[in-house]
């Protein structure tokens, strides 16, 4: 299979090339960018020294679809939902790593990220791609979903979908490394100002609260909010989720894992802790795991879910790589089956 | 006023040496330690050449009595009990930094930290130094908070007291910088483990929540229990901690801010942040200053409350200097004026 | 005395503000910025918030020539040449933390900094302000060291004066903590690339070279030059510079450490680590000291001299205000007796 | 091939499971840890969990040559001088990543280890496997170099060869991440003394000099002694080393990047670096690269040379890998061609 990478110059783009590089099945045929060429991509990113033969080229449509089967738009959102057009008119298959297209439902995308939306029949076409939950496996288009909507929805899904949540309890605190806001320069990722330091951002109002809410309506279509935090901590990457709801019922420890342990029992990148232990960020980065810890506290009558994943890796690039092992019928874990690095 | 520091070789022990030299009413008349002698002391605080002329001493409680004011024991939990007798029964005033005399319940003690607590009646002397709203200021003896449980009841305060608050709903997500764990060797505090990483520990089962859970009874003695998550990120000092409860009515952030400035107005070290600002770790290290950010989301009938402190500062020396000048009368910011270090 | 601060946003202004506030004979009576007004400054720096009761001010030479007895400017090289020059013509004490008027050759500055020079008559009014060596400690305009600049004249000064080394023999590896590259945004100091990241920069053409020369000269005319080599580390704070020179003839550890503490004795923030004892950055972050640690190797008959200062410390403000109390007479130590912060 | 691993729960053997995992031709048919067992295994490193389905064994040497083709010691120094005996009486082959087998010279593991050499008949068999430059390729014994040992002799081989420098010219600055020191608790590696700090240690001591200066010989037999230090910089991994030294002859900067891209022209693993550009510490982590740049200073006659290597990659699995690579006429890159991880 031939992919071509649009936007490779970018974190999610750099990564989808590191896993890319090593899949038996696929060969990377182009990659683009209008923001770098050949020369200063090779002097920004001096790791691929060597390692890249293929050119850098300005994204031009009708050359990838016919040198490739398949483009990732690893644009950031509100540029993928111009670059995605042609390929969609002309039934090109799309993986968009953007927040472009996530959001079905009309006026949300204006809400949340405060520009125009792309038009809803083109949204209406993508499969919102998480990876253990896709609706239309074998759609030519899909909405690979946010770092933090990946860990939040993965988080519930067993006990909505079990319909033993509470609803109107659910917190989520989330962590975010800061390779979550990509290489754009900021004050907040200014090394002096992020450095030994915590901060939480966009309080509620993250762009990634409505797609975690619409992904959980599907589960459970009563639920309506959920309280939702970012905070950006100290690290590159990785998403540290601490999740927090109340049960109807109690269960115990054991009780929860079972649960989960079954829920996902042929999910091979979502690995539920045992009983007593609870994931560390360590453990997942540089791979397309999902690790879960769960407990249950019985003076609140109130669970506490701990999920862990790499942004760049089940949260950006490494569910790409799933979902086009989905899309292209390929054992789900074919190039992503590098173990964390650790330490 | 002249004072004495037992467990100066510690994180707080070494903090209180720092605020204290600077402190104008106050003389430093002996340093006390039982695992290190002078030159070990200097060896392994290097930062401390030349500076310190007072030889570090095996701890003697009479000549302490005989020579100071008034002892502060920074030892850990465990040692304090057995090192604060002798000047309990000569009537000699401590400030104790560790959990050995907080718990007022009988049997807390030994539920939450393992071991024998100290005799009741001798806990029960200890006045619970929460400087802002000590009990019996004039006390000689001070049972010094936790960090996370300064952080914790100084967040919920105000809504506690005003009878806002649904009290069953109350979640605090609590980080901590790894010298919370102070200097004692262990694998989650070793380089390679703890950085770049983060890591949720003591599940439902951190000594403080019992801490925490007495302050709070004292303003909604109603109030059962809480979620309380404690979290190791890969910072030196600070604590971040985002408590979320619901409201029995809606208040808006204007009405929230409002209630907290007021509640506080008197109080120099605590930071009401103006309306959508959230305070961040870096804006109190190396200070005694609890900084406070409050946002009311609708959809949830949730307010979110950020909360940082130095946990060395206001988590520990800082606030046991707060407490000696509230002892002695003294301008609460004695000793305490120094600028938070930034970056 | 009063003094104003002009550049109080960057972060050498932001740690005069930290030190003056303190200091028992000086009185902060005006700040200035052209980049922020007092909105955007304490929205900036919320570690300041409350603590701050000056306006923030536009700068006005005029105005602040009739509140103030001396003025700091903490502006960056290439600002200050043009800032100075009123209080200069009326002949108003400076203090320059910037490059513009360190160098006094002719040529120098344009060589190494790339652009126009102040006028040399100007430069030549100002003291170089290293301040255990001021050449004219009355006099009223000092150009306040760099901070590499610092570390390495003190690191080989005593060997210098002594004549005891091979002159061509000097290499120094100075490594940085990124608050060094200020608070401007650049890849360099993005978190996501700096953070476990070391990267030597400026090879061979760092704008102190010329500045160290200059100062080595002033021990040994016929010095020409040295290697030196300029590195960024993942610390905030610190500056670590490890020297190497041949030696004309062999000497102990002991006579190494013997010279250098004669040489120092009565220099109160440079401290001699004894006999196999090197010092690391954290011993002097958050104060003006300038640690300093010296090994012989027989094999090579080569010192190797480690110096550590926090180079917002003795490298930038710290340095200033020792300069401003020799300027004032008043004692070399006052506003900086804060101990360091450590951990 | 079928190989085993002797010690995969330090932070080198992890690193082989790896690489090993994701190798063409490699089948690791056991996993052997004196320190821990199964359940703790996966317990202490849950980025395993299912991923390591073999049982962690016991060192058993007649079961492991009866299974595998080859073994693996990545057991620290002093250990595998014991555990390879079995192994080389009964010719079977051992890669060893410790100390224990690299000083050739009688009385200079003594001296520098300071405890009891392996019999030097047995380190006679022993191949020096620094990869690019293997003696007896084919040789059933190779002694991995340590990792400030790879990154210097690389460094200065191709100057060496070609006899360009005045050999009691040269001054080594090597930087290392905290891995270097493994996973054994220490107050140096103490997250609290270790982050925000840099320290050198082992001044003039450390036990690669003597092996350094073995290699180096072997292309200059003349030189002596270099000068070199080791510090700690606050990264996981990576070794970050300056070398210094003079010339016999003046060089351009082309002329030194051409000598050194002509030398390592077949080397894939080693990345010179074009004219005025220098690696750094994160293009190379997660792989086998050593990265090199160049820069001459016609001040001093002196070059400056920076080098980078993950230290648990090249200066330790990876260039292990290689080594069983050139044993076994595997392409040099077999297993090692993952991209580095960035950012």
């Amino acid at each position: 299979m031939k992919v071509s990478i649009v936007g490779v110059t970018g974190y999610s783009g750099l990564e989808l090339l590191r896993y890319l590089r090593q899949h038996p099945y696929v060969e990377i045929v182009s990659i683009h960018s209008h923001s770098m060429n050949k020369k200063s991509f090779e002097s920004s990113y001096p790791h691929l020294k060597q390692l890249i033969s293929l050119p850098l080229e300005e994204m031009d449509p009708e050359k990838i679809m016919q040198q490739s089967d398949l483009v990732f738009l690893a644009t950031p959102s509100g540029i993928s939902k111009e670059l995605a057009l042609p390929f969609i008119q002309a039934n090109f298959p799309v993986i968009d790593l953007s927040g472009d297209f996530r959001l079905k439902e009309i006026g949300a995308y204006e809400a949340w990220y405060g520009s125009a939306a792309a038009p809803i029949e083109i949204i209406q076409k993508f499969d919102y791609g998480l990876a253990e939950y896709r609706e239309k496996p074998q759609s030519n288009w899909i909405a690979n979903p946010g770092c933090y909507a990946t860990a939040a929805e993965l988080s519930l899904a067993p006990l909505l979908v079990e319909r033993k949540l509470e609803l109107d309890s659910i917190v989520m605190d989330a962590k975010s490394g800061i390779s979550g806001a990509g290489k754009g320069l900021s004050r907040m990722t200014h090394y002096s100002e992020s450095h030994d330091n915590m901060a939480l951002y966009k309080m509620n109002s993250h762009q990634h609260i409505p797609e975690i809410i619409q992904q959980l309506k599907k589960w459970e279509p009563t639920l309506n909010a959920i309280q939702f935090s970012t905070s950006l901590i100290p690290v590159t990457r990785g998403i540290f989720l601490t999740a927090y709801a109340k049960l109807k019922e109690a269960m115990t420890d054991e009780e929860l894992v079972q649960l989960y342990d079954n829920h996902f029992k042929h999910n091979p990148f979502i690995r539920i802790q045992e009983v007593g232990h609870y994931p560390v960020i360590k453990q997942v980065i540089g791979s397309n795991f999902c690790d879960i810890g769960l407990a249950y506290n019985p003076q609140m009558n109130m669970i506490t879910i701990v999920t862990v994943i790499d942004n760049l890796g089940k949260g950006a690039a490494g569910q790409a790589i799933q979902n086009l092992n989905i899309f292209a019928s390929f054992d789900e874990r074919c190039g992503l089956e590098l173990l964390p690095i650790y330490p």
